[in-house]
Parts: structure tokens; C-alpha cells; sequence
């Protein structure tokens, strides 16, 4: 007898319907003697109503009163979902975040899980019910709710198989797994069995849109196993698990295009000690996250200056272009050049290590493509390259085809 | 400075603007200086809509899952009355019905309010918010949450108010407050100033539809003064409190006319001890509320039969039918004959008691009128008459004219 957590996001459970059905996948897993704990989000659409009502009573709502009315969405779901399992005769919970005993800090629409006291879903457990808890939600130790922010019903299944000691945690999407690549643009690309939390963290910071970071990581710190699969089919998925030596034999794991990244060039910063710093303060002060930063060599001749170059997210190009405008007189930087046309192409693997020309490989692949490669960054298990974005889906096609094909 | 709740039903929060509108008055109130806690329902239509897709998972879902689907419905008014009066610059926060320390017992759907302890609203009302709670709702002593069923929110209303001692509870509606009889069928019908807890409930309990009687009794067994009055003006409402001795100078308060009931009559019914008993105790046991009640002298003859009439909710007739179909062989009668072209017209005012000849004046005016009388019954502030259906609500303007006119 397993325990297994099973998450299941807004589309699955998006319709009366599509309720069943996630209740009919828990039942068999339940009737094969597991016990289940389900966590559900917000049937979708609902959330995106909730806050378009806030809207129409205030521009930008207090944070409180907004988890108040957003945990509505997961309380929804639970309830219908403890109806669906009912329904098949399966005794059969519901329990908010706060029921569940999901303890956050009070940073409002974007708290972090603190502790989880699992009383209640234990007893509920022993008492023979599947126990559905609602996603994204928990309460402060003083009793205010609070919700975790975007990828936050993954993040309390994780929490929840964490503290739960869970065998198995499920996260159900309506994608069949990881994939080397974005099937939409890679026709080749493949469903991976298993890939290390590094390289889904690496992936998830290259613009692959399966699971948020903080998850990822969370499942790392606590040693969480567990797999992305589809809720539409009985296809196995991705485990997502600790690195093991096995891992090492496959070079890349996988390849991704972020297409959101901006270029921003500050052009003759005087090369001081110091002028970086100021820089990449006033955008840490906004809140703007800066990705790579690529500075060249100091140009000769007489005051010395050199160009910076960085990626931001294109969201934030605005406030960027505004922030550094304010500190051109003080830094002295001659101007600020910004392109929204690039494509931000990564390959991941923890091969990468013990595997030597890797990067070698992927240049030598990008020149024969005709690409220019306009920035370079790496990590121990990552290579990432700026290039036009006009030429990054093939780009990414060979680049697939050169280590995966 | 006094200590005002006031309670919004699901009319008054029923979109957007309208939330806006409350919270303009709240802060009307709250200008002057008064301390101001309001307890909000669901938006209309809400509850309906979570109803529909409890019933499409399941026909006759949990009433422990009913309730946290249903307690969402108010959580989502009260973040956004608080929002509505972050937007006029009052400080607000909204609380769930748990969080404002409203304990019920664990009868779910229809949960009794055992215990209140507003420590969170008095803390929150001394640090300057307006406090808004959740109607309708509360929480177990064990953290199971739980709903008041019909007329839940006014309950909140008035039971708070008696928590906290509050000067004043104002249940905001769409009427202006009680009238003399329903102003849809008697033209001349007016609006009272006040009226006592005895008068509400005779009234309620004759079809009078703006409050629920448990709110009543409540706010009569804890002294809780209130005002009904409406969402949409500014006019003085009817105040309901306790029976004052000006009271009894008039003698009829209010006329109302019940056309919901039935009439079911057993014909020849054995006249032996326990016959009686039996009917009714079958009819309890299906949660079957008998209104009048009224049995024939004996028949004369040989074996004594008597006839019993009964009134009870139109919408509980095919299950009398059924229940006494079940029961006629053990009892003995001879058939059962139901009537749904009833109508129970009702006088009610504390100044009968010191007012004769009240009954007689009643009669001889539905005399007047052509209208016969089938069946009688009185208590000692209220006389009621099932009368032809047809001729209910001219019989009920004659009496509005004879005794209010």
C-alpha cells in the first residue's frame, strides 16, 4: 500500500466532467489499495473572473482581500471534487489549505510554505477517505489566509508529499511528460522517463513552460519524487528525481527557445570599480530580474569604457529603459541600446560534465545554421546562446537534431 | 460613538456597483464616527450557480462538502465590500465567518450558532477597520466549516450584534421595511415604525417574507434591537424590538396571506385515544411542519369517526400523500382528501389582547365579502382563516380596510 499524492491543475478539472474523470483516475488508485491525497487548483477560468471582479471595484486590490477571494477558486474545486468521488461510492474528504495545516509567512499572493502539520489529512487518511486538498492556499499562524503565487498547487503537492513522506507525487498536466524539447516546434522532440531536479530547474529558467522553479526546488531540498504526466491518457511520465550516475550517460537532456528575454546595451560605461554594482542595484530595486550579463573588454585609448550587455524579461523592458535612464548622468554611460528581436537557446544535461565539446558542438551546429551567436553564458550543466529571434526555431531544430535527433 | 452592524443581502451585493453603493453607506455611518461591522451574503445568483454544479456531479451531493462549497459564495463578497471601501479611503477587512469567531454546532447545511467569540472583530474595529464577516457561515468547535441554511446571514447579523453588544443592527433589504400587508396586493398598505419580536414572528409564521423566523427568535431571546430597511433609499425602516406597552393601541399590526399551504383532510377517522398521535407522529417522522389543525365533532352513529383537516407546505403534499397511504390500513380512516386552492389569510397584533371583539369584526367582514371560512385557529396575538384560494387577496385588502384602512 502506496501513498500517493496526485495534483491536478485548473484544465483537468475545468468542467463538472472533467471532475469525474479525475475522479475516476484517483479511484483507481485507490481501489488497488493506495491511499490518495488529491490537491486541485481553480477550475480555469475562475481565477481569471475572480480578479477581473476585483478589478472592477479597484484598480489594484489589497493582497489580503485578494487571497481572500482567490482561495475561493480551490475551495470550489474540493468540494466538487469530495462530490465526485462520492458519487462512485468512494469515501471521499475535502480540506482547505488551512484545514490541511499549511502554514505560511504573511507575504500576501506570494507566501511561502513555512511548516505543515498533516494532522488532519493523516486522520482523514486512516479513516479511509481520499483526502483532497485545496492547492495554492494556506493561512498565516495568526489564521489569515494566504495564497503562494503562480505554480502554487504544485508547490503545496510537493509540500504536502514532503511532509506527508509520500511514495509517489503525481503532477498531472495536460502534457504527457518532459520533453527534449517543445514538441509545437520540434517535430522530433521526444518524452523523457526520467530527468535530475538541476536540469529541470535549468530547463524551467530557459523559458520550458512545465513547472515553476520554486517547486522544482522545493522537491529538491526535501529529496520529493515526482512525475510529470498527462491527465488526458494512461501514459507513464517524467520522473523528476535526484541526479544519478545513469544520468550522465545522455549528454543533453534537453533544448529550449525563450522567446520572451530582452537585450539591453549599455554603450560606454566608464570602467570603474563600482559602475556594474550601481547598475544592477537601481534594476534590483524595481524588481527587475536580469538574466545574462555579457560585458566586453575595456576599449583602448584614452577614458576607458566598455559596453554592458544584459537580458531582462520584455515585461520589464520599459521600467528597465526608464531606471536606466535616471542614472545615465550619475554612472555616465554614453546611451542605452535595447532589442526585443532575440531568442534565448539553451541546451541542459549534467552530462555535460563529464562529456568535453559540448559547446564546441553546438557553435560549429549554429554556424553551419548561418546563426550569429550574440551573447554566451554557461553553467555547469547549461549553455545558453543569444540569437535573432527570427532564427530560433531552426536554430533549435538542428541544434535538437545535432545532440537528440 | 455607537456600534453599528449592518447587514447586505444578496440583492444589495448583487454586482460591482452595487458593492460600491454599500460601501458608500458604510461609510456614511462611518464618517459620524460610528464603529461599523457588516456582514454580507452571497451575490444573487451565486449560490444558485454553485448549487447547479454540485447537482451535475452529483443529485444529492454531501451536506458537509455542500457547506464548503456554499461558504465560498459569502468569502467572495466579503474581499470584495472590503476592496469597495479600500477604494473610498476607509480601512476595511473582511473576515470569514470562522475567522470572526462564530462557532456552530456540526449540523451541516443547517448548523446552529452555539457560540461567538469576536475577539479578531473587536481587535480589528479598534485598530479602525470597518470589519466585514461572512454571512450565513461558521465553523465547528473542530474546524469543520459549516452554513446556517435559509436566513443564515441575518442570523450573523443579529447574533454578532449581540456579541458585541452592538447599539444597532440594520438589515438592509429591497422593501423599506414591514408593512401593514404586502404593498403588491394592498395598495393602501403602510410601512410601520416598529413592531415587537412576537408580531415579527406571527407575521413570518403567516407568510409575511421578509425575515425568517429563527433570526427573530434569536434577536428576541438576546434582546437585539433591529431595523429592516432598504438598500436602495435613504427612509427610516421599521424598527423590531421588544413589546412596549404603547404597543397595545393598536390592534392589529399586519395582515398577511400565506397561499403556500395545502389542506389535507382525513375523513372518518376511528375516534379512539391515540389516532391523533399516530397521524402526526408519522408526518414528524418525515420532517413534515402540520401548520392548523382542526377535527370535527364526532359523527353520530353506530362506530365514531371523526374528521381531521390539517395545513401543511404546499411542496411537502406528495409526501403527506404518500406518508398517510402508508398508515390508512393501521388507522383506520376512510380516505384522504387535499386541497391546494387554500389560502390562509392572518391578522396579527400584541393589541388583541387587550382588544375584544377583534375575531368577530374579522369574520363579519369576510361575511361582507362572500368569503367562507374553512378552517379557524388562534393564538393570543394572531387569528388566522383558511379561506377559498380565489378570493385571497380580496378578502385580504377587505380586512386590510376594516381594521388599517
Amino acid at each position: 500500500m502506496a501513498l500517493i499524492v496526485q495534483k491536478f491543475g485548473g484544465t483537468s478539472v475545468g468542467n463538472p466532467d472533467r471532475i469525474k474523470n479525475v475522479a475516476r483516475r484517483v479511484a483507481e488508485y485507490r481501489q488497488r489499495g493506495d491511499q490518495v491525497v488529491v490537491v486541485v487548483s481553480a477550475m480555469s477560468g475562475v481565477t481569471d473572473n475572480l480578479i477581473k471582479l476585483a478589478k472592477e471595484i479597484m484598480p489594484l486590490p489589497s493582497e489580503r482581500e485578494m487571497d481572500m477571494l482567490l482561495a475561493t477558486g480551490e475551495q470550489t474545486t474540493i468540494a466538487l471534487t469530495a462530490m465526485a468521488l462520492h458519487a462512485i461510492n468512494l469515501p471521499a474528504i475535502s480540506l482547505t489549505g488551512a484545514q490541511a495545516g499549511i502554514t505560511t509567512d504573511g507575504i500576501h499572493t506570494k507566501a511561502k510554505i513555512q511548516n505543515i502539520t498533516p494532522k488532519e489529512v493523516h486522520a482523514m487518511l486512516d479513516a479511509g477517505n481520499v483526502v483532497i486538498v485545496a492547492g495554492f492556499q494556506g493561512q498565516t499562524q495568526s489564521g489569515q489566509i494566504t495564497t503562494l503565487g503562480r505554480g502554487g498547487s504544485d508547490l503545496t503537492a510537493i509540500a504536502l508529499a514532503a511532509a506527508l513522506k509520500a511514495d509517489l507525487c503525481q503532477i498531472y498536466t495536460d502534457v504527457d511528460g518532459v520533453y527534449t524539447a517543445d514538441p509545437r516546434i520540434v517535430p522530433g522532440a521526444r518524452k523523457l522517463d526520467e530527468i535530475s531536479y538541476d536540469e529541470m530547474l535549468e530547463l524551467a529558467s530557459s523559458g520550458a513552460k512545465v513547472m515553476q522553479s520554486r517547486s522544482v526546488e522545493f522537491a529538491k531540498k526535501f529529496g520529493v519524487v515526482f512525475e510529470v504526466r498527462s491527465s488526458l491518457n494512461d501514459n507513464p511520465g517524467t520522473i523528476v528525481r535526484e541526479e544519478a550516475k545513469s544520468m550522465e550517460d545522455v549528454v543533453i537532456r534537453g533544448v529550449a527557445l525563450d522567446k520572451n528575454q530582452a537585450k539591453v546595451t549599455l554603450a560606454e560605461v566608464p570602467d570603474k570599480p563600482g559602475e556594474a554594482a550601481r547598475i544592477f542595484k537601481a534594476l534590483a530595486d524595481v524588481s527587475i530580474n536580469v538574466d545574462m550579463i555579457v560585458q566586453t573588454a575595456s576599449h583602448g585609448g584614452g577614458a576607458k569604457a566598455t559596453d554592458i550587455s544584459f537580458t531582462i524579461d520584455k515585461a520589464d523592458l520599459l521600467k528597465a529603459q526608464k531606471t536606466l535612464a535616471a542614472i545615465k548622468a550619475q554612472v555616465g554611460f554614453r546611451e542605452v541600446i535595447s532589442d526585443e528581436k532575440i531568442g534565448k537557446l539553451s541546451i541542459v544535461g549534467v552530462g555535460m560534465r563529464s562529456h568535453s565539446g559540448v559547446a564546441a558542438r553546438m557553435f560549429e551546429t549554429l554556424a553551419t545554421e548561418g546563426v550569429n551567436i550574440d551573447m554566451i553564458s554557461t553553467s555547469e550543466i547549461k549553455i545558453s546562446v543569444v540569437i535573432d529571434l527570427a532564427k530560433g526555431e531552426s536554430a533549435m531544430k538542428a541544434v535538437h537534431a545535432a545532440f537528440l535527433g
